[in-house]
C-alpha cells in the first residue's frame, strides 16, 4: 500500500481522508494541519498519526505522496518542498491565486521532474469523462459547441469567500479547466465574460467585489464556441450540468441525484427529487475516482489526468475572464 | 370529397363533425341525432343540414359514408341498415353491449360485404402505432410482454356509468382491442381479471355494480403476458401508457402533455406538466388520424386499422374477464 | 367571418392559408402572389380567389385583414399600402432588413394608427409562451438568466440565404425577440456575438458572408443576462429549447417530438424518437395560435403579442450582433 | 466497533465483507467458509481471520454479529447455532425453500428471543424506500396499486438454478416483501400467478423445470391489487422499476445508472445509458446501507427493515404462487 501524508484537515480536507482511508492501495500515514487539535481527530477516526510539523512527513522515506488540501496560500510551497523530497504530489484546486507565484514554482521543481496530480474534481466525474471519451472517440463528430452549466446552491460564508479569490479563480476554474480538457490540443484563443447581480446575495458578494451571476464564452483556436452559465445560488440544488455539440450529435451529462424516484400529482408530473446539494455529495464518486489515478501516477507514472500546467492555464484562463469583464471586450489569448 | 352523414351529434358525434369538417377529403353533408334541437347546432357551426329522420341520409346516393356516433344502443341498427344501402360505415366503439346482437347482425351483413371501420381511436394514437410497426418490424425481437396503464382522471357521470356496460365493456375494451392490433395473429387463449374498490368513487360505482380499479392478466397462444392496468380516476390527469416488452428490446409510448414544459424549484426538479384532462383531448390526433383511414376505406377499399371483427372480439374478451372476476379464477378463449 | 387577403403564395403562405382556412373566425377570400399561377393553386384547395392585382384585395371594403406572407424585401410597401386603406395587418418576420426602411415606414403609418401584428411565432409556443407566463407570474422569483439553444436541421439553400440578411437578421432574430418578449419592460442595454465555422457547410455559408454557429450573450437594463446558442445544422433534428432561472426557480421548454415513444435496447436505454425536422412541424401549433390573436386585434382592438415595435426593436439587436462580432466587443443599445 | 464473523465467502459473501471491511461501525474478525482457501483470500483483503470451522466464531465471546452469506440450505442451522449463542443474525434471503424447516426453526429459536435481520436489499433501496415513506407519510393519499417491473439481464447458471428453488423462491420473492414492505399492516389474501415461455432460454430454464417470463397478482385485504412484472433476462440491462398509485398520486422508483449522460444523434435523443447489468451493482448502496440497520439492531436492539417472519412470509407467498400457477386460479392466504 502506498503511504501517504495528507497536508490540511478542513473540511475537505477530512473528506479526502476518508477516501484515503477506504481506498485499496493507499495508506494514510500522517495528518498535518496548521492546527494540531484538527489533525488529532483523525487519529481515531481514520488510524492516521497527527503530527505538529509537516516535514515529518517530508523526511520520512516511507511516504511516497504528499496530498495537499490545505488553504490556497498554503499550495505552492509545500509542492516546492515536497518537490524537492521527491515525493508524488496531489494539490488540491487552485493552485494560486497569483500567476507569478506558479510560474516561478514551475521553473524551481522542474529540476525535480516532480509527479504531480492536480485536484480537478470535473474530470473525474463519470457523466462528464464519457463526454470526454465520446469527444475524443469522435462518437459526436466534429466537436463544436460545449455548455456548461454550473449553480452553486449557496454562496459560500463570507470568510471563505475573503480569500478565494473571486468567482472566475474559485468557481469557475473548474469549468475552464473541464473545457480545456474536452479540447485536448485545441487551445483557448479568445475569451469574454459578463457578470450581473440581481438577489438578496448582491450585499454579501459586494464585501468582496465578487459576482452572483456570470456568462463566459471562449472561442478555441480551432473555432469550437464555449459557454459557460454561472450562478452563485440555485433554489433547487446543485446545478451542474455539461452539454457537447458535434457535427454528429449532442451529448448532455446531467444531474445526479439521491435516487431516481418521480412523483405525479394534482402539481405536476414525473417531477424529481431535488438535486444534491453540496459539492463533495455531488462529486462524491470523482472525489474518489481521482485517487485511482494518483495511485497509477505513484506507482506507474502514469500521466494523471489534470497535471501542474492544468492548474497553470485554468488560472490564465481565470485571469482572462476578469479582465474581459473589466474591459467590456474579447481578451486573446496567446 | 367524400360527402358524409353523421348519426349522433351529443359530445362525442360533435367532435366527429369537427374533424370531419376539417377534413380535406370528407364533406358533412347531414348530420342527424334524435334530439333535432342538438342536430341543428350543425348547421351554422359544420354548415351541415341537419335532418329530422336518419333515413334520409341512407336514400341520398351522394352520401358514401354513414359515421355512427349515437349512443352504443343504437349501433347494431345503424350498421344493419346502413349495410343495406351499402354505405361505407364508421362506427364507434363498442359495437354493442350484447354478444348475441353482434353475431345475428354479423350474419345479416353478411351478404352485402359492407366496409366497416370501428371506432378504436388508441390504434391511431402516434405512439401507440409507433409501437405497433415496430413490434411488426422485428424493433425488439420477439414479443415478449405488454403492459397497458389506463387512468381516467375521474369516473364519467352516473347517467353514463348506468348504460356504459361497466369497466370492462367500456373502458378496458379498449385496451383488449390494443393488446389484439400487437398481438396480430396470435390470439388471446387465457383471460385473468380482478378488481377492487378503495377510494370514495365506491359509492357511485356500487350504484351501477361497477369497479373503480381493475388488473386484467391475458396470455396468447404462443404465451405473450399482457397486462392491463386501470383505474377510474388519476389525480394527475389521464394517465396513459403502453410498454412492449421483447427478446431485443423494449418500448413504451408515454403520456402526451399540452407542452414539454419542466419545472425546477425548492419542490423537486424536472417537473413536468399535468397530463390532458380528458379523452378528446388525449385522443384529439388519433381521432383525426382515424379520417384518412376512412376515407381510404371508402375510395380503394383499403382495410382500415379496426374492422367489425375487432369489435366483435374485444367484446368477446371483455366478457371472459368479467367472467373470471366472477368465477376467481383463469377464463379460456376458444 | 373576418375575410382576409393572403400576399404571397410560397411556401410559408400556403400553410398561412391553410390555417385561415381551417381557422372558425377567417375566411380566406383573395390569394395574390406576384406568380400568378402559384396563387392559383389556392382555389381548389382553399376555395379562395387568385387575384392577378394585389390592390383588388385592398380596394375590397369586405376585406378586414391584409396577410403578408411574401419576401422580406415586399413587407414594408405592403404595410404602407394596407395602413392606407385602413386594413388589420399580420406580416412575417422580419419586417425588412434596412432599419432605416423601417423607421421612416413607421413615420408614415402613424396616422392611420393601423393595427399590425408581426409573426413571432415563438411568442405562441404553447411551451415557450408558458415560460412568458410563468415570468410575469413571479413562478421563478425574479428573472435572472433566459438561456436559448435553436439550432436548425441544415442551413436554407442559396437561394434563400442570398435575400436573408444573415444568421442575425433572419434566425437569431426570433431569439432576440423571445428574449424582449420574456423581459417585458426590461430593455436590452448590451449586446455580445461571436460566430464560428466548423463543418462542411462553411463553403455554402461563406459564399453569402454568413456563419454556421454563433453564440450571443445580452444583457438587460436590471441585469439579466441571456444567452443564444445557435447552429445552422442539427444530427438529430430542429433543436429548440428555452432555460429562464430565477432566483426562486427554473424553467425550461424542451422540445417536443411527433410521439412520446422511448425505446431501450443494448444501444442504449429510454432514447426518444428524433426531432421534429422543419420548423413548420415544430411551430404549427403556434402557427395556427396566433391567429387568434389576429382576430381579436381586428374585431375587438386587443393587442397582439408581438406588433410593428417589436419587429423593428429585434431588428436594432440583430444589427448590433453583427457590429459587435466585426468589433469584438460589446455594443450597447440606447 | 462491532466485531462480525462472516459465513460464506463465495460471490455475495465477498461483497458483503468488503462492505463490512468498509463500515464505520464493524469489524470483520473471522471469514468461514465450507472450502477453507475461499475464506483465506478474506486474509489479506479485509485483515479477517479465515477459520476452518465456524464454531470458533460462535464460542468467542467478542463476536457480536454472525453474518450469514452461506448456500440457502446452510442458512436454517446456522441461524438454529447462532441463535443459541445469543449472537444477533444477519441471513441472506431467501431463509430456506422449505416451509417446514422455517416454522420449525422459528419455533426453536423462540426461547432465545434472537436479533434476526434477513437481506432483502431492496427494502434498502434510496428510491424504494422513499416511496415506502411516502406511502406511510400518506403523500400519495390512499395506496391503491403497487407495480413492480423486475427483469434480470439474463438467466442464472444452470448450477445456480439447480438449487435455487424456482423463479417464485429465488426471484420474485424480493417483489413479494417489497410488497409486503408497502402494504405494512395490510396483509396479502390472493395470489394470482402465470408464466410463459418464449425465448432461446427456454431450453436452459426447462432443465430445472423454471420459467422465463411471470406475471403475478396479488390483492391485500384492503383492496389494494398488486402486479409484478418478471422476466429472467432483459437486453438493456437489469431493470428494476415499482410504481405505487394512490387517490392523490402516483411514485416511480426508476433504474439507477452508472451515469446521467445522455445522447442525441441520427438514431434518436435523450438516449441514456444502458442500465446496470448485475444486481450487486445495482443495489450496492442497499447492501451498504442495510448494515447501519445491523448496526442498530446490535447495539440498541432496534427493529431492522426487515425480520425474520419477514422471510417467513414472502416464502408463504412465493409458494401460493407456485400453486395458483398449477391450478390456473387464485390462491387464499389465510
Amino acid at each position: 500500500m502506498i503511504q501517504v501524508a495528507l497536508f490540511g484537515f478542513g473540511r475537505i480536507g477530512q473528506m479526502h481522508g476518508e477516501n484515503l482511508y477506504k481506498h485499496p492501495k493507499f495508506k494514510l500515514k500522517y495528518v498535518y494541519d496548521k492546527d494540531y487539535s484538527f489533525a488529532r481527530k483523525s487519529e481515531t477516526k481514520l488510524k492516521a498519526k497527527a503530527i505538529k510539523h509537516y516535514k515529518i512527513a517530508l523526511k520520512d522515506k516511507d511516504i511516497k505522496v504528499i496530498f495537499i488540501a490545505s488553504s490556497t496560500a498554503t499550495h505552492i510551497n509545500f509542492i516546492r518542498e515536497a518537490a524537492t523530497y521527491k515525493k508524488t504530489i496531489f494539490c488540491e484546486k487552485p493552485l494560486d491565486l497569483d500567476l507569478d507565484k506558479i510560474i516561478s514554482c514551475k521553473k524551481y521543481i522542474k529540476k525535480f521532474s516532480p509527479k504531480i496530480q492536480i485536484g480537478f474534481n470535473r474530470r473525474y466525474d463519470p457523466g462528464h469523462y464519457f463526454l470526454k471519451k465520446s469527444i475524443d472517440q469522435k462518437k459526436i463528430g466534429t466537436l463544436q459547441k460545449i455548455i456548461i452549466t454550473s449553480r452553486d446552491p449557496a454562496p459560500p460564508p463570507l470568510v471563505y469567500l475573503k480569500t478565494a479569490g473571486g468567482i472566475f479563480k474559485d468557481m469557475i476554474i473548474h469549468d475552464f479547466d473541464l473545457i480545456r480538457f474536452y479540447l485536448k490540443n485545441d487551445p483557448i484563443k479568445e475569451v469574454f465574460a459578463t457578470t450581473s447581480d440581481l438577489s438578496e446575495y448582491v450585499t454579501l458578494l459586494k464585501k468582496v467585489n465578487d459576482f452572483e451571476l456570470a456568462t463566459v464564452v471562449l472561442k478555441s483556436k480551432k473555432g469550437v464556441l464555449c459557454t459557460i452559465n454561472n450562478a452563485r445560488h440555485c433554489s433547487y440544488g446543485h446545478d451542474q450540468r455539461v452539454e457537447v455539440f458535434g457535427t454528429k450529435g449532442m451529448l448532455i451529462s446531467n444531474n445526479k441525484r439521491e435516487s431516481e424516484v418521480e412523483l405525479s400529482n394534482q402539481q405536476g408530473t414525473n417531477s424529481k427529487k431535488k438535486l444534491l446539494n453540496f459539492f463533495m455529495e455531488r462529486y462524491q464518486e470523482a472525489y474518489y475516482l481521482q485517487l485511482h489515478d494518483l495511485a497509477d501516477l505513484t506507482i506507474k507514472s502514469k500521466l494523471p489526468r489534470a497535471n501542474f500546467d492544468d492548474g497553470h492555464q485554468a488560472l490564465v484562463l481565470s485571469i482572462a475572464a476578469a479582465k474581459s469583464l473589466k474591459l467590456k471586450k474579447i481578451i486573446k489569448i496567446n
